[in-house]
């Protein structure tokens, strides 16, 4: 071998590798996401990852533009990598508007990029998780991603999923009736989503600074009413509260464990973008902020196209409902692709383990032989690393007399099987 | 609204929107080869994207370098976006080689990008699916994979799917006893490479130029000989073609379908990556060239480490596969997400569509309500674009007496049906 230049192998801040463990949980996650919008009748379509820049970036100068990668390309034209799937499909949504099914309901879950300074939970390169209902006004969308939150969690094993609602048209009515100025309204509003984080003294010292105290104490008891939600609904109906009650009304009646469904009138998430109600969910004792969240859009496409099309949308946060899984150790046995190992000692036996090999796959169950002739400890330690929990060991003796030893590596323990009837036993254990 | 700038929603060419019926397709046969991957004990992994350039560039200047998209971060740093899978997997290899289990059997289905000019069938940006054994020089690897390439061709329906397989050492082995000397042996091997596509008497032509014609005639008449495998081994037996022997012995063992095995002496595909067995796959009739290829290389991880290791892989081409399904009729019915759309006329009967719906979904059957009130025609349109095979049509009428009328899409037929009947009957069709 010449002498060559060793390349140190590292990875890019913000970027991430994940190994067989990681990806078996994180495919567990995302399979029971997606096996949940395909049973709410939500089909998928994929977009490319690199995108000419000016479809990324718009015309304005916005927050994204300095996030986002871009580059010329060989033939000098200016190219960005995808910075959200929100962008991407409102292009696909114009370019293909006459031939799609209207609502159009579709899934995504892929890789988008910010050209960011990493940070703890913050990368460079992570997944997003929409689902979205696209081209209709109906409040029964809203009670549909409600719905398919509710289910998402349940099916992950966090049934004690929060999900927070509430409305922008609400909001507004509300300062509206104090006759805070329209132009002011977006101020009060970011300091009204800080109520979680500050404490009433606090908030209330901000926000004297677009009002009275008085008009300050009395806005802020209104926003943050107690009570279960037909309560709240009961005390704030001088204000547009007709959205809210209507769409929690039809989620009770589509099956919604309505416990979970809690009204918050102080809930102001995503200010600019969304235009109607907006949801939030959380999990109780798990501190990574919200795991969900969302609302209804009124102008998706207009960058492509001169029409107004509304929708509703939620986006999981993929990595923070893993990290609460894991909190909860709801990720602790997910099980990796190989259920059997079969030995190989040497070849005079090699013949058996293969024809035990092939009975269990035609079966369809995952299996793998040890490739080379190894000795039973090294196969065993192959076994552990992998998470494989049965080996099957066959030596001479065995294919004599037609028989395996059948190790579960949990309990240790090792059992004497017929071969005749070890598809049966694996196939229900 | 304010006058604002409309952008023309457009693709970069060579690359592609996948839509809801070619994702459909897409995920159906990415996870038929997923479960077979997975079925043979491979897990996978996945890298990122985004890597430093001289990750994936390594340090010589190779053909791949000119195609590889590169770009500097905000950071200065050389970024690349990833060329293939296999120098992203030999980095991740060269950084966990102390934890992973060996041999580390992985697969891995992503994209990848060439900054390429695009053609017909020539993306910059596609799908690379990839499944390799590395760290063992066992034989049986080798079987293993062509057991997985019959396995995979046969649960997609493509069960005539021919295997070629030969040898690089057979193949050097034969070109040195003609004493072609070895700085000659690449270029001889690559006018061979062309026996599919070149008539006899234009390759002999170039291979003169290389030899006399006596041996060109003699070097091809070898490299040509017909017959089953086991002829073709027994009339080979002066050269080193005992690796062919073993591998298709041990896929005997191990249950392949012999017939489609096909040993070819003048199988020569990349030449310089590979260094004993070659696979390629090819389905008759279907002209897109091989539909899956590999072999063995014998310094995966070199760039990153200084450690031989050796391994065996395989690619399936995912468009090409795609391309050969549906020009066979494979692909015509593969099933969108929905297997049932609900009615929802007026709020009336809301109530009762949501029941049913939430019946159905309840029982795992995936489901959907039209999501805004609307005319029998507006939905049963919406059903056929979105390829749903059942519409549950309820008004007053049918919710009065707790019946649905079931319409078959496919048919046309509709049936009445009692409610508490619907979820055992969509059950079972």
């Amino acid at each position: 071998m010449k002498n060559k230049i060793i390349i140190k192998p590292k990875l890019l801040k913000g970027t991430r590798d994940f190994g067989p463990q990681q990806m078996a949980k994180r495919q567990y996650v995302m399979d029971t996401i997606v096996s949940v919008f395909k049973r709410y009748g939500y089909d998928t379509i994929e977009t490319p990852v690199i995108e000419y820049a000016e479809t990324i970036l718009g015309t304005a100068e916005e927050e994204s533009s300095k996030l986002t990668y871009t580059f010329a390309d060989n033939g000098g034209r200016n190219i960005a990598l995808r910075y959200d799937q929100t962008v991407p499909t409102a292009r696909y949504v114009a370019m293909n508007y006459a031939n799609l099914p209207m609502p159009f309901k579709r899934y995504q879950i892929s890789r988008v990029w910010r050209a960011d300074k990493p940070a703890r939970g913050r990368y460079r390169e992570f997944y997003q998780c929409d689902v979205d209902i696209i081209g209709t006004e109906s409040l029964l969308a809203e009670a549909e991603m409600i719905k398919i939150m509710d289910e998402v969690y349940t099916s992950l094993g966090l049934k004690d999923a929060r999900i927070y609602i509430n409305s922008r048209r609400l909001m507004n009515s509300i300062l509206s009736s104090f006759n805070i100025p329209t132009p002011v309204q977006p101020e009060v509003i970011r300091i009204i989503d800080k109520c979680d984080k500050l404490t009433p003294t606090d908030i209330t010292a901000e926000i004297v600074e677009y009002m009275s105290i008085d008009v300050a104490n009395e806005l802020l008891g209104i926003i943050s009413i107690s009570g279960d939600n037909d309560s709240k609904i009961k005390k704030l109906n001088a204000y547009d509260v007709s959205e809210i009650s209507i769409i929690l009304e039809l989620a009770k009646q589509w099956g919604v464990q309505m416990e979970n469904i809690i009204f918050s009138p102080s809930l102001a998430r995503g200010l600019d973008y969304y235009t109607g109600v907006i949801f939030e969910v959380r999990i109780p004792g798990v501190d990574v902020g919200s795991v969900c969240g969302g609302g209804r859009y009124d102008d998706l496409c207009s960058r492509f196209i001169n029409k107004k099309i509304s929708g509703v949308g939620v986006a999981f946060g993929f990595d923070r409902t893993i990290i609460a899984m894991e909190e909860r150790g709801l990720l602790d046995n997910t099980p990796l692709s190989s259920k059997v190992l079969v030995t190989y000692f040497d070849d005079t036996t090699l013949p058996y383990s293969l024809d035990i090999l092939n009975t269990l796959q035609q079966a369809q169950i995952n299996a793998e032989i040890y490739i080379e002739p190894a000795t039973l400890s090294t196969q065993l330690k192959y076994a552990n690393k992998k998470q494989i929990p049965y080996v099957v060991i066959v030596g001479p003796d065995e294919m004599k007399t037609n028989i395996v030893q059948l190790r579960n590596m949990e309990t240790g323990i090792q059992e004497t099987i017929p071969y005749t009837a070890l598809q049966t036993y694996m196939k229900n254990v």
